[in-house]
């Protein structure tokens, strides 16, 4: 039960995109602010692109943008864009499952599930990069 | 972000554990209620062995049986007993990540992951059973 490689690198990519003032960051630049290798993040970034999050140019001058549909889009969504829309469990999944009339523990995957996604739904990368603006040295710390 | 399927079998063996009046079930009898091969839920019910929550007996009349532990368990717990504390994000793990006083998203992972916390916690396998015994015919229904 635990948030994909891929989908925490989205973010934190997502979020480097955000904050950053040029607007534009090559790859490179954005696998050493998610911490992970170019490689990995440039499979990452495709689906971002794939999802209309993120624009790609190529080019000496290339690189990686926000779209606008990016920059509004809540932590949900950027899971949703990487993983499919995240379940807890297989029985919340589309079609659900057949002993759901039956199961004692649906109701709960239900709740927990719900709850998951209105926290998550509430986050928007705009938010979120307001907030960290009043964190500590946000673009200088690396650890 | 989806329960293991381990996970998922614990919890319907641990549930038809809490509801079986005959207090012991074989572990044919746990695979069909779970709808699970029996060598896969034997991998599953020897972790709730090895965790206290439930009791194997060897025997013609042996089986599984849920300890007094297992039976005031909550679902947060049996999770705990398959695949450890279940976390959203590595970040949350104990020891935490270099980037947490700078990270715009860890605030959002912590809430969600106690919020998640907070509905599994409050499960406990009484509850689900004594809840599904108000269920439409939750013992012969299988689909």
């Amino acid at each position: 039960m635990q948030l994909t490689r891929a989908a925490d690198y989205a973010v934190r990519a997502m979020i480097h995109l955000a904050s950053t003032d040029a607007g534009r960051s090559s790859l490179n630049e954005l696998a050493e602010a998610a911490e992970v290798s170019p490689a990995f993040l440039s499979k990452v970034l495709q689906r971002l692109v794939r999802a209309g999050l993120v624009a790609s140019y190529r080019g000496k001058k290339g690189g990686f943008e926000l779209l606008e549909r990016g920059r509004s889009a809540t932590l949900y969504e950027i899971l949703q864009a990487l993983d499919g829309v995240p379940e807890l469990n297989i029985c919340l999944a589309p079609g659900g499952c057949g002993r759901t009339p039956t199961c004692a523990a649906h109701a709960v995957w239900e709740k927990a599930q719900a709850q998951l996604r209105e926290v998550l739904s509430a986050a928007t990368l705009e938010k979120l990069v307001c907030e960290s603006r009043t964190m500590p040295s946000t673009r200088t710390v690396r650890a």
